[in-house]
């Protein structure tokens, strides 16, 4: 091994622990086996009809079919866009990088829910930027303590956050969904502070109950909204396709950062059929039964084996956040159930700072109600047995 | 349009000027359309026997099985490893960013010839790295003026470059190969002033004369060669696959970087299953034939259309770099070819510093042999008007 230089950004390797084999995966949103859509007559397209398109460097905004496509399908959304505001990118965490390769230099303030997405946190880091944290309720993130805090800054003169960064519907990992009159005062702060809004917005389709609320996006008046999408829950995730929506200004600069030949056209093309199949809308309804079952299965299990956690009932998404009475170390607790072959997240690991030490997150998307209900059943003894010792 | 605080990096807009439509594309890199290969069966192996799997999220080092084919497949380059030191990437750019983000803090040096890789000047430019460019001969990079450079710059106490980049088999542009003593000179001076080789050899395989040089990776008895590979010289570009090949502990740090889910599962079990089935070598097989037909037509070409060029003759690979006479602009000259319907680069594109200004890169990998006879008989008429004017 040789004796590296490293840059500041690598110098302290992260280290990725895998979960020892056979333990029940109750902590990455993955998809569900057996709700994974049957592609193989789109990949046959790809692979025939279109060979030489699909096999073919595609350009780096994405194929025009395919961004035409994604501009029909967020206009329910209420994003109203061309393809020229459109760029495919590799998947939700792609955008969000390259988000960032955009705008931030290391110091530079990104502002978080506080948790938040442990991914998104990561990418942060990976580029050296410090965090402004805010709280959230019931209605998500408190936006009249972030303009708080942006007066304040602004009034001692500081440097102002670059990006703010929420995942709004059906947040990752608290669950909550940003009201319609906070995501206009996101946009209205954007505009009054200068700084970008990253609005990452995987499970909005996979709600279980309870109207749609209007994406920030759709309040942008000033190109101040970056919507990063994905195909990963509402197809697949093995496909890893995403896209980010915004002023074509800020495409062009992420495009100029995303120096990788092209996202890939075959699966691309793949997706194109699909949606052009209406399989993308009958996958979504799909999704949404067996994803609503899992998630019942998890609400009744927690209610029977972690009584003492308080939860607030998530109207869609993949997450539970739990919240353990005080006291409780959320990361022994982890440690715990995995030795009883369950793997949660200890929700330390989505907080960017100080965390709070009494929340695990539970992800329901990737295990059966049987395997949900086992799987909480041993938690809830882990945590019988940390209480009583 | 918001008024945007960009970073750094991103200031300045690139642009991405597309050809006009109908150009005869003799620019880029691109898969000759007749040589893609039929990839239907391996699509729906992985759209159905490897369904869980293939729409999964994949580790971010990639499929075991692929990695191990990988193994396989660069063994017969003198590259002995295994699974731990290769990771899975999304083309081989996405390999050279990685690297970067691992050891470019801004203002750090890159070792590349002059001329370099277009799009590998445009990556280190994104990390906003400096350049210390060599020059070549016949055998590529001339290794004691590298070794006379850093020499002197470590007595001035000068900062050291991190990295090296090159590409020793057919370089792009210039298309010369590295020799074997040189290749063994860059693992001592990588060892001795402290920087990492990143390896980039896409045209290996393409070799149509001549023997097989040992990779530098060969040579690496320390762990500082990035041994950067691709999948899209050998099957097709649209999977979008490459690899990385380094020491582990250089493979986590990229690991870390590579904050996007992992690579797509869906072409990387394509990828397996063309490899299993031998269809990687008898591609490969198909292309050395196509693309040594391809050559002679644009040799032949340039003799008769544009016989004041002096050219090397390529033992492989895409690209033929042509010197044209001293006084010529290639810049006008590219520019005259395209309103004649033409698209070549000027060589002042492949210089991340002063350019030489009479230089052509000229690709004949897209293009028929009849399609090249015609591009380059435009290409000899703008010329002969240049002249004259």
């Amino acid at each position: 091994m040789g004796n590296y230089h490293f840059a500041n950004r690598a110098k302290s390797a992260r280290g990725h622990k895998a979960l020892p084999p056979g333990t029940l995966n109750m902590c990455g949103g993955l998809a569900f086996g057996s709700t994974m859509p049957d592609i193989s007559r789109e990949a046959t397209e790809a692979a025939q009809s279109f060979r030489t398109e699909s096999l073919q460097y595609s350009g780096v905004l994405g194929l025009n079919d395919l961004r035409d496509e994604i501009a029909a399908y967020v206009a329910s959304d209420g994003i109203v866009c061309t393809r020229d505001e459109i760029m495919v990118v590799n998947g939700a965490k792609h955008g969000i990088d390259l988000a960032c390769r955009v705008f931030l230099e290391p110091g530079d303030q990104v502002v978080v829910t506080a948790p938040t997405y442990i991914t998104a946190i990561a990418i942060f880091r990976s580029h050296e930027a410090s965090f402004l944290t805010v709280e959230q309720d019931g209605d998500g993130m408190l936006t009249d303590d972030l303009e708080h805090k942006l007066r304040e800054m602004e009034a001692r003169g500081e440097r102002l956050p670059k990006l703010l960064y929420d995942v709004p519907d059906f947040h990752n990992p608290s669950g909550v969904t940003l009201s319609a009159e906070r995501r206009h005062k996101l946009v209205e702060l954007a505009k009054r502070f200068g700084f970008v809004i990253v609005e990452d917005d995987p499970y909005r389709r996979i709600r279980f109950e309870g109207a749609d609320v209007p994406t920030i996006k759709s309040f942008d008046d000033a190109g101040v909204v970056i919507s990063v999408g994905t195909s990963s829950k509402i197809v697949a995730p093995g496909l890893r396709l995403g896209w980010t929506i915004a002023d074509p200004a800020l495409i062009a600069r992420m495009a100029d950062q995303k120096a990788d030949g092209g996202t890939s056209a075959f699966t691309q093309r793949i997706l194109v059929q699909l949606f052009r199949g209406n399989r993308v809308a009958c996958h979504i309804d799909e999704l949404k039964q067996t994803m609503g079952a899992h998630r019942e299965a998890m609400l009744g299990a927690l209610a029977r084996f972690l009584p003492a956690a308080r939860i607030r009932r998530p109207h869609g998404g993949y997450f539970v956040w739990v919240e353990l009475p005080e006291g409780i170390d959320s990361e022994v607790l982890a440690a715990a159930a995995l030795r009883r072959g369950v793997g949660v997240h200890s929700g330390t690991l989505c907080y960017p700072e100080e965390p709070r030490r009494n929340f695990l997150r539970v992800c329901y998307s990737f295990v059966s109600p049987e395997q949900i209900v086992h799987g909480i059943a041993q938690l809830g003894k882990a945590y019988d047995e940390l209480r009583s010792a």
